[in-house]
Parts: C-alpha cells; structure tokens; sequence
C-alpha cells in the first residue's frame, strides 16, 4: 500500500538553501539525488586541480570554487555523503558558502540550472522516509525538534526522532498481525468447529492491547501541553497581587537569558520557559470583577471556563486581609467546582510584607497545597515556581512513550474504536470474518503512525508543514 | 611590529553560532582553538563506537550524539579540520545540529562548560589574519562579501578576498622598500658625496608610485559607488513622468525576483539593483518646484547640491510639450552647472504616446545622450537602463584592483601625501635622512592597508564590524 512510485518529481535531484534565511557567516546549501554528484562536478571546481569530483568518497570535505559560466560566485567547503549514507539516503551534497544573500541565490541559480530544482518544503525529509532511513514518527520528530523551544518538547521530539514511540507502536501492530492471523486460521477452519478456545485468546489480546492504546491516547494530554506549553490560570480577588507575581516570574525567568540572538522569550507577555518546561498563563482579565464575592470571582461564567482550560491554577489571596468567611467560601467552591484530579490547585498568600502576623483560619487551607510570598519583594517567588514544577510532574520523559501529534492522538483513538468494535463482535458471537474487518481496520490505523500504511494525502499533509530545506 | 601576542585570549578555544540567527533546518556552530578537539571528545559521541574523537582525520565528517551531562542534546554532523588546514588556521571543528534555537543553544552552552568561551565578532577571521591565512584586506573582504547583495559588489569583495589588490599593494610597498634601501645606502656614504646620481632615480621611482597611487586613491569613487550604490538624480519640470519613470524601472526590476526569503529589495523604495549593479535614487521631491523656471529647477539651491550628490542625472522633459526656448534654458544650463567629466547626464524624453510628432527643435539636444520612452506605457524602458548601465561602465571589475574601503582609501592618500613631501625633501636638496623620514611614513601607511604594519586598536576596529560566527 506504499505509495512511493506515486509521489511525483522523486527521481529529481533537489537543492535549497538548508540554514535559517538572511544573512550570516556560513550558508549551506543541500542538494540532494541521483544527480547530485553529476551536477556538483559541472559548478564545482576543487583548488586541489587533481582532485576529481567523481572521485570524492563519502563523508569527505573538499575546499574549491563553485563557478557558473565560468564567473567565480564563492569559494565553499563541498561536504559529500554517497548513498545510502546520508540524511535521505539518495546522494547528497552540502554546500558551505559565505551567508550572502547574493550567493546563496546565485548557488541556487547554478545548481538549478544545472539541472537541479528547487526543492519543496519537507522533501529531503520525505525522501529519507521513502527509503525507509526512518518513519513517519521520526520524521515528524525532525519537525518537532526544529520547532521546540523548551527542554521538554526537545526532549520529547528527541526521544520519538531516536525511534522509541515507533518501536512501541510497531510492538503493538505486530500483536495485531498475530491476531489477524490466528482469525485467518479460524475462517480456514471456520467449518470444522475450532473457533471456541480462540475466541477467548482472542479477547484477552484485544483487552490487553485496548489497555495499551488507551494508556498512550490519555498521555495525549501530557504531550500536548508539553508541546503547546501548560495552561495556568492566576485567579483571584482584585488587587492582591495577580500581575505583581506573573512580573515576579517574569523577572525570574529574564534572569536566564542567552546570548543566542532569537532566543528571547515569546511577545505574548505571558508565555514562560522555567526550567525548561513552558507555561502558558491565561489571560485573567475576565477574572476582574469588580464584585467582592469571590465565589463570582471563581465559580462562574468566564471564570469558571478559564479554569476548565487551565492545568494549573494558581489561587493568590492578600495575606493581610483574608478574613475567615473568605476562607469558607473558598474551600466550599473548590469543593464544588475545582476539585478535578486532572488540575492543580495551588494557593499564593500574597503580600507577607503587610502582614502582622499569620492570620490563624489561614492553616484551614493547608489540605491544599499553598505557599507564601511577598510578590512586590519577590521573595520566595521560588517556591512558586517549586510548586509549579512539581504540579506538572514531567519528570523524565525522555524513555516515556507520549503521544504529542494530533494526528497520532487520532489514529490511536480510531484504533481504539475498531478494537472495541471486534470486542464487542466476539462478545456478540458474531462471525469470524465481520471480526476480522474490525481487526483489519485497526491494523490500518495503527498503520498510518509510522507510515507502514499511508497515502498522498497523509504525506503532503505532514510534509507540507515542514521548512523548506529539510 | 606586528601585534599578535598582546591580543587578548587567543589562545582559547572559541565558539560561536555561525549561520544566520533564528530557526532552520540546519545550524552550524563552529569551534577554533589548540583544545577545540579536547572539547569536542567530551561532547561528542560517535554514533559508531569504534570510531575515536582524537583520531578523526582532517576533512572528514562523523555522525554522533552531543550530550551534556549524559543528556542526549542532538544527532549531529562533525566537521574536522585539523590545523593548519582550516579557515582559522587551528584546529576547527564545524557542528551541523537542528536548526531549533533551543538546541543552538544547548551546544554553545556545553562547548563553553567544557572550555571554549564564546568567540567576539569577527574573531575567527583575526586568527586566521593573525595565523597568516590572509591579510587585512583579504578579512575585510569576507566581510564586504557576506554583507554584498549586488553582483557588483560581490564580484569585488571577491575579487579582492582572493588577493588581487593585495597583490598589488604589496606590489608597491616592495618598490617604497628598495627605494627605502637605496636611501639607507645614501645615508652611509653621505660624506663621500655619491649621492646625486641616486637622487634623480629616487625622484623617477616616487613620481612613478605617486602615479599608481594616484590611480588607485581615484578608483574609490567607482569603489564606493559599487559598495554603497550608484546615486542617480531624477529631475525634471513637474508633471513630466518622473515618478512614473521609477515606478516602471522598480517595474522591470520587480520581474527578477528571487525564491530565496530575504532577498526581496530594500524597504527603501528608490535603491535598484539592475544588472547586478546598485542605483541609488536620490528624493528629488525638492525639484519639483511650482516655478516653471527650468534653471531654477536645475541651476540652483537644493537642486545643484543634489545633482552634485549624483554620479547620474537622467533629466527628463514631456516630448509632448517641450518649446525651443526651454531646449535654450535647459543647454546653457547644462553647459554651465553640470558638463562635469565626473557624471553623466542622460536625457529622458518621456510621453511619446502623447506626441504627434517629434519636436523639431529636440534634435539640437542630441550632443546630449538622449533616450525616448512613454513611462506610462513602459515602452523603452531598457533604453533607460541601457544607459545607465553604459553610464556607469563598470564592466569587468573582477581582476581590476579598485579600492571599494575608506580605510585604504584613507591609508593610500596618507602615502601619496608622505611621497610629494619626500619629492619636495628631494626637489629642496634636503638631507637624506630628512627625506628617509617621510619614506618611512609613506611605508608604514602603506603597510597599514595589507596589515604588514597594524596594531590593536585598527585589528579592533576591522574585526569589530564583523559578524559573530565569521
């Protein structure tokens, strides 16, 4: 069902400029294909004049002149990678020249008329899937790694890129192969009466796998926010503090910055890498309301959908003047509303600077998780940050099968959906062959993740949202 | 003279990102220095076992993983090349990591935990000055050769880069060097009175590099211009098409358009490469006065000062509409204010879809370039271009040694001013030492420009307005 042959202009020799665009010391300029050593040898020139481009091995660099029409354009390093020892296992060449504009479009000028084109977005990729250098996961991975900003989604993209996801999910088609199998046998024998003592194996498999899927569709959740960033709402009261503790966090976070040019965090003022995981703080505008009821203030309306959002919640309370009723109302409505094992709920009693003393109903919070701070001092702004590493709970992923790829998320759940179909088919003594279109169906879903089934569609849709020169 | 060991911290490995900032496929983070190989063995870890760090050959390319503290940070390519065959001189290795900012980052972080500190603009090319790779005018080449967005001036950054008028330089200081020997030898025979015969020769040799000297301090307006732009005055009566004539240039020159991000032309609406060559349009938004007055137009105020700004004049005037009497105005102008040898003046008779017939009187201007065009019909438009490019006959400048930097351009005038004073010395019957003095000078300026003579503070101001990464 490979559609390799299919996929138009792939016996082309492709090139693009395969660093970020603009201009810098060092370009380089990938061309890639069957030709690709043919075309280097008719713009290449070597400085070493009995060097002979033909004859360059695998994994060498080689100093000379890249010419067209015998108008010198740069002297560039020539990396060569023969087949299949290269990125997309064709024939591949990497031009290193000086980071001019001029240059990097008047290399690309020559090569393509040289008899390259211009490559499309994802199509060194593509054709590195295409023979079978890696899967679809770890393609996608490739993407992932170029886009993460955060040690999290690097970490999570690093690990599928290395094949960890894919050798799980390949381990759980293989079991679903063996249960087509032992159902083909039964429909063979399907007259003879054979089918009992199968039947129950066959159940057993199908629950065990169902268990597995399911396991890997819920750390959709995970991967998500890992990719995407964790939501996090500050909520609570007017003027105790709420803008004061996000610039605390800011400040913090400014406080680790590089000395890369781009690295600087995101415009959306609240978007926040702490220890290499990324927060999305919600916007709490909403969360303003000039009522003193903070039942209103949490409980309802847009309020309340902004929590629903959010895996964190950060409750920030004024030290100084919560008062006992306060605290009823609060622990009555997180009872009500918030108390969901999927969120954390992290109290901040704010502005320790005006308190006297420890108001005494405050210990009645303490079944909730809640720090003290002084926001406008900064202090203790680490322990903020404490609790909010330990409510997302990453931990080491770099071994963990996550699901971070919608497309993966989905094709899990239409497995998931077939399996239980075949269960309930088998249940119902329904025969063998209408349980064997379910189990089928499975198989081509948990098929499209690595790409061991796939189409056109899935591939220009995946590739097409890759940089060009990758 | 020569001031590489008081340059701070050059022997340390350095580091730096090389390619242009920001997210791409590809990144290239590159490492120079006696330990940059010592570094790389902690870092880098071939993905085949067998294969040692320390005994990579020169010019050859290993794939691996890069760890930081037993974490995996990406599968890399490295690029060795062992000194001194290498950009530096030193050992070099070349890191081709994804191109996220999150992993550019990671390594450089690494690199300098593992020893190398992050390298200063331009450092890598000062060692390879310092290291005798190239000389000063061949490392500001690098410079103007990444910066060169025309073919003009790419083609003399490169020209240059490659040591032309290097050669030439050094060339001339080896004749100030034997005319300095054959005055040290007048100095030692001073009291036996053999000087005279000497004299003339030593006034031969000066006049003749006074001549060459001259040449090349001349070639910095054609130097610049290609560097900077070729600035062209568009003037004219109001309502005679002049900014109809730049939208149909901008027009034609919309058509060759890139594929390459970043190449689109500058923001600046009146700068034009045509042909590879730069133009600069200068605002003439001054010219349009409301004076129907053609001298006033052309003659005076802040139209002189801008036509004296120009290298071009296109002058452009309504075919339609134009009277013998302003023929009379426009040629006694011309021949008072603007027959300079310096610029060219080409004149635009525009609106010739409006024309019945060609205007007798028009043909006395034709001592004068004259080209007939509609703009608005954009019909002849590249007999605009045509013209300007013979204008500005920049021809072949590959081999051609012109000087394109203000500081050579600087240091060439100091020369030819401590040449006519030795000539002077000379003339004057002034005592040999006197004149060895200004030889001396005229020496040391010279050998400013390969960097034969240089000192910190120029090496900081050259390798300052580098990149980092170059």
């Amino acid at each position: 069902m490979n559609t390799i042959s299919s996929f138009s202009g792939m016996d082309d020799t492709i090139c693009a400029l395969s660093t970020p665009p603009g201009t810098g010391a060092i370009a380089i300029i990938r061309l890639s294909g069957d030709s690709a050593i043919e075309i280097l040898n008719k713009v290449f020139h070597p400085v070493n004049k009995s060097v002979k481009v033909a004859d360059l091995k695998s994994h060498t660099i080689t100093l000379g002149i890249i010419r067209q029409d015998n108008e010198s354009i740069d002297e560039v390093l020539v990396s060569l990678f023969r087949s299949p020892h290269s990125y997309t296992g064709e024939d591949v060449v990497e031009i290193s020249c000086h980071g001019s504009l001029f240059i990097q479009q008047k290399i690309l000028e020559t090569l393509t008329e040289s008899g390259a084109r211009l490559a499309r977005a994802g199509e060194f990729t593509l054709r590195a899937f295409l023979n079978h250098k890696f899967d679809l996961t770890q393609a996608e991975a490739v993407a992932d790694l170029i886009a993460s900003n955060t040690r999290t989604a690097h970490d999570l993209a690093l690990s599928q890129m290395r094949g960890g996801f894919a050798a799980r999910i390949k381990s759980l088609r293989q079991q679903l192969v063996d249960l087509a199998s032992l159902l083909e046998l039964e429909l063979d024998f399907s007259e003879e009466d054979v089918e009992f003592a199968d039947r129950k194996k066959l159940i057993d498999t199908i629950n065990s796998l169902e268990n597995e899927l399911s396991q890997l569709a819920n750390s959709f959740r995970l991967g998500n926010v890992i990719k995407q960033g964790i939501p996090v709402a500050i909520v609570g009261k007017p003027n105790v503090g709420k803008s004061t503790l996000l610039n605390a966090l800011l400040n913090e976070e400014r406080a680790i910055v590089s000395e890369i040019p781009g690295t600087t965090r995101d415009t959306i003022e609240d978007t926040l890498t702490i220890n290499g995981v990324s927060f999305r703080f919600i916007d709490t505008a909403g969360l303003r309301s000039h009522s003193g009821d903070m039942i209103e203030n949490i409980g309802i309306g847009r309020t309340y959908e902004k929590i629903q959002e959010s895996t964190v919640i950060l409750y920030v309370f004024d030290m100084s003047s919560i008062t006992a009723k306060d605290i009823d109302e609060l622990l009555s409505d997180f009872r009500e509303h918030i108390d969901d094992p999927g969120k954390h709920f992290i109290m901040v009693g704010n502005k320790t600077d005006l308190m006297v003393e420890v108001p005494p109903h405050v210990s009645r919070l303490f079944d909730i998780e809640t720090v003290f701070i002084s926001a406008k001092r900064k202090e203790n702004i680490n322990l903020v940050i404490d609790s909010l590493m330990r409510a997302v709970n990453i931990g080491e992923i770099a071994d963990a099968a996550i699901v971070s790829n919608a497309r993966h998320h989905e094709a899990i759940t239409k497995t998931l959906s077939a399996l239980k179909s075949a269960g309930l088919a088998i249940d119902k003594q329904t025969s063998a062959d209408l349980v064997a279109i379910d189990i089928h169906s499975a198989l081509y879903h948990l098929g499209t993740i690595t790409g061991e089934v796939t189409s056109n569609e899935i591939l220009a849709n995946i590739f097409g949202k890759f940089c060009i020169g990758k």
